[in-house]
């Protein structure tokens, strides 16, 4: 009988993994339809292209090689046998759930952190550099920074998060606050903000973006619904992305968690619209859409890092917090003509930094001083490692498209068809 | 083991809440599809904005007060300390699933509620009316109705539903019936379209809907595709909706109590889908997709207070008949000039009260004279409640947005951006 | 105790049924997404209400009678008893979930097989004719070979696929190798596809796709977001589709089984993405989204039939061969001017074909024979019953639109309303 109990509870913890999942998959279409909304008609169809790239670009190479650099260690990498149908390498001794369910949750992650990348570079970012780009990123990039915390030890020799990180006297007793990301607003959101900005500031901005007398000129983005489905599409995946990283379900404490982290990051995302729309309103005398949904993924991004902690109502403060900052980001950003064209950088970044940042606020485990430490880390090694990717692309093959192409839109240069070839434009 | 077995059984059922909530969170976004594609392009950027601004609202005014008022009592009202993290105030006691799992499933559902005003008042309110209603509705107004029947006490010792209701003698025994309403047809879906009617009263119709001479102008919507999906998007949430509300998974008798929830759910909406399909198409002469959609919506909140006890055969009857009652409610509406853009109050008010009356005929521990007495009650309050709201707004701020923003579109003026600024209107 | 460990397998494994057959539901949306938005504008609002219509049909229909035709055998056929709130005909006995789950799984995949009819006769297909083939489709067509396999028994004494399916001597011992088709690329997907190939055949091209002179007119299909949000759909819903085709959670053998089929599933369906995407590259110079998308959708038929066996490296390449085949199918498909706007004979018919043969590749328990009359048996049926449907219809209501409503497109002729009334066509 203690072994079907220990049956029920792998099951059951499988099943969570398989469902929350299933949930941050559904991000991928939650990227798509955003950033599809939010920029103009005639690329349209090469976003859409690159959001749907990106994803099975992730998920193979994270196959290949990613899971393995970030769970494995050296030992076992780019031995594509290591994931088998039976089970994945490695992880099977003490396993308490599948380890394909294991597999899987993480392979979903890994497409989340690029998938912030393509909105950031839109409208003018050439298709093949940019899917050369992902693979590079979801093979290594994002796996090698992903396993200094989540990995749990060093790959190569390297080093670890946690031996960077500080170590405290509290009460006679020696206390070590490691580097704490609880779903990933550093590992995952900044990373990919990160990357993005590396890529942007090669590529430049969009042509009549910035006017020479230095005015700024807002491009709309060609459809709305699209990009409010988008964000609900994302509000509901986002269950899934921190509801899962609780790593468990079948037990009291673990069911209370997860159920605190859906809760919670519901909060954030409501509080952090709440603040944009009114931030917004303040600012520029109207109620602006984009900034509202803008402002709910950034409560979103905000939470990420310690979502099981706050009580609701800290939760709701920290995603309106991260709302507030979005939209002073993303002026900012305009005012040094870094154009992104949806955001992506200050959503993911600014507010995934505060998200790093505001945890020790509501945990008493960590600390300012390794928070910033990882935060650090992060920023440091994927700009760095995607300024080279991204300027090696730009030698070889180039980055951007011709000033024609950009003027016809991307989309028949690159794709050979419009999105909406019988809605006139105008 | 026999506590291994617990911790098991408040697993599974915290699980089951948090993934009924979320499909219920889920509606939001289908409520925001629905009325963006039903609307004209000139006023969708406003009704997206309302969408995500009244969700966002709704969980936040109903963490602080709302949540307390339903389900606690008046001794823990409007203490924002009652919802942490480790637990939601009150309910920890015999806690057999997680508290915030419990809070998490309910802020849903006043989210419902609240999306379904959106729909009938778009077009011509005041989107920062319209919010502002938001915050009373969801802090106040629904909580307490909802406190009558589900609170399980009356709040503010005012008095309880149940007390309402009628004893009645069978057999030599003394049978108690009280108003049953499984998943929310009153509760929810009346109270919503309550609601919604209150502010239409005092809105008026929009410019140019009925003529000077008695003719009724069809405004069509400008995205059936988007209206098509956030039906989908409905239709799936709703399994969390009505499953959900079972409260309970981890048993033979709760189990076989959810799957049957979810196939009558599902029975119901096809009925009312090809109900309404085939009605429209007897009166109209066409396949009338705005009416299929209803019908199916129809179906839907007909058989969502009690989706518990009938047949899947009868299940699809009571939804054909919902289906049935949409279309002739919409055309009914039309003729008192009662202007409601997507046919909300017919689909939540109409197929609602259905609902509650067509328990006792599936239902043997109901009875028509109580149900009666729930749904007016319910009614009562909503609309009169709702009314003076409405009329104190009206007074303060003007609810209606003035001729010439209506016919420019609430979207320019609102929110300063169009929904499709590339696709040229007619 | 042990009835307490019971009842939560039992309850764990109905959860498992509702939560996949509700993702199975959600694609029901990504057909409605999808083939809307890869048909012209003027003939959007038809399919849409095709694909509402249809599920509500396929749902009632296999209510009434396709459930027990393909799982109950003969005897208690057409009893509408059969479906009762406390339990599916039948199947009670030995349950170890819920019946009514079970229905609910069932009856969501019935809907999916009619769903890839719609699309290849879209944009000249009478809408009631349709409706008509859709009631007999799933009333019968379907639920006779599904019962062939999955039903365990033959129906009306005809015969059963296991029977038909061929003996091996192997090693000194009989063993038996019977048709394998896991989650159905062959029981729904050719089903299905060979449905759709009859309707076209019977009905012929769109007026102006084939060319006087051999030449092949592309029709881009006028709004590719939403086309790219239907494959996201039916990507997400396809863990369910072939996730719950385990039919078993609560074991650890099961559970393991469940997230290989997750993994499995999603690394065919990148698979297939990036190979059509280098395919379609290769042959037409860009990156063509709409065999992309063709591509993951194949790649998803693909494993269907064997998603348990593979490794998810094996999975990958079975993927991307379907998405090499379905941009070969489609060319083909047009050279022999056999008119299908969405791709979906090419998507289900042939890369579900394949799909059933490249089983024995990885399972050891099947073999070419076996597979291959399972494949000709169910085309040859669905084919063949379809084809006598369909030509009876045309005789007696016609299936094909008149010129002149085919050329103003089928919205105002058959639905009265156009899609996107405010946005003009070139």
């Amino acid at each position: 009988m203690e072994n079907q109990i220990f049956q029920l509870q792998y099951a059951m913890d499988t099943f969570y993994f398989l469902v929350c999942g299933a949930l941050v998959m559904w991000m991928a279409a939650g990227f798509a339809m955003l950033e599809a909304g939010l920029v103009r008609s005639k690329n349209t169809t090469e976003i859409l292209t690159k959001n749907v790239a990106l994803f099975a670009i992730s998920c193979t190479m994270y196959m290949i090689c990613g899971y393995a650099i970030m769970y494995q260690g050296g030992a076992e990498l780019f031995f594509l046998s290591g994931i088998e149908a039976d089970g994945v390498a490695g992880a099977e001794e003490a396993a308490s759930y599948a380890p394909a369910a294991d597999f899987f949750f993480q392979v979903v992650f890994v497409a989340t952190a690029m998938s912030i990348v393509s909105g950031a570079v839109a409208e003018r970012m050439k298709l093949w550099a940019f899917l050369a780009f992902a693979v590079v990123m979801t093979a290594f990039i994002y796996p090698m920074e992903g396993s200094w915390t989540w990995g749990g030890e060093s790959v190569f020799g390297l080093f670890s998060l946690s031996e960077l990180t500080e170590n405290v006297i509290v009460d006679g007793e020696m206390t070590y606050y490691a580097f704490t990301d609880f779903a990933g607003s550093g590992i995952v959101h900044l990373a990919g903000a990160a990357a993005a900005l590396a890529g942007v500031l090669l590529l430049g901005a969009r042509k009549g973006k910035y006017g020479a007398n230095g005015q700024i000129n807002a491009i709309p983005g060609a459809n709305l619904p699209m990009a409010t489905l988008g964000t609900f599409i994302l509000w509901l995946g986002w269950f899934g992305f921190n509801g899962g990283s609780v790593l468990a379900l079948a037990s009291v404490e673990s069911a209370n968690a997860v159920a605190v982290v859906f809760m919670n990051t519901n909060a954030a995302a409501a509080g952090g619209a709440m603040a944009a729309l009114i931030t917004a309103r303040l600012l520029f005398g109207k109620a602006d859409l984009t900034m509202l949904l803008n402002g709910a993924l950034a409560g979103l991004v905000s939470i990420t890092a310690g979502p099981d902690t706050p009580t609701a109502l800290s939760a709701t403060v920290i995603g309106a917090i991260g709302g507030i900052l979005v939209v002073f980001s993303i002026i900012t950003l305009d005012k040094l003509k870094i154009d992104d064209p949806v955001g992506a950088i200050s959503v993911h970044g600014v507010a995934g930094l505060f998200g790093v940042m505001v945890v020790p606020f509501t945990n008493e485990g960590t600390s300012f001083a390794a928070q910033a430490i990882g935060a650090a880390t992060i920023f440091v090694w994927v700009f760095g490692a995607s300024l080279i990717v991204w300027a090696i692309l730009k030698a070889v093959i180039g980055i951007r498209v011709s000033e024609e192409e950009e003027y016809e839109g991307v989309d028949l240069a690159e794709c050979g068809m419009e999105a909406y070839p019988e809605f006139s434009s105008k």
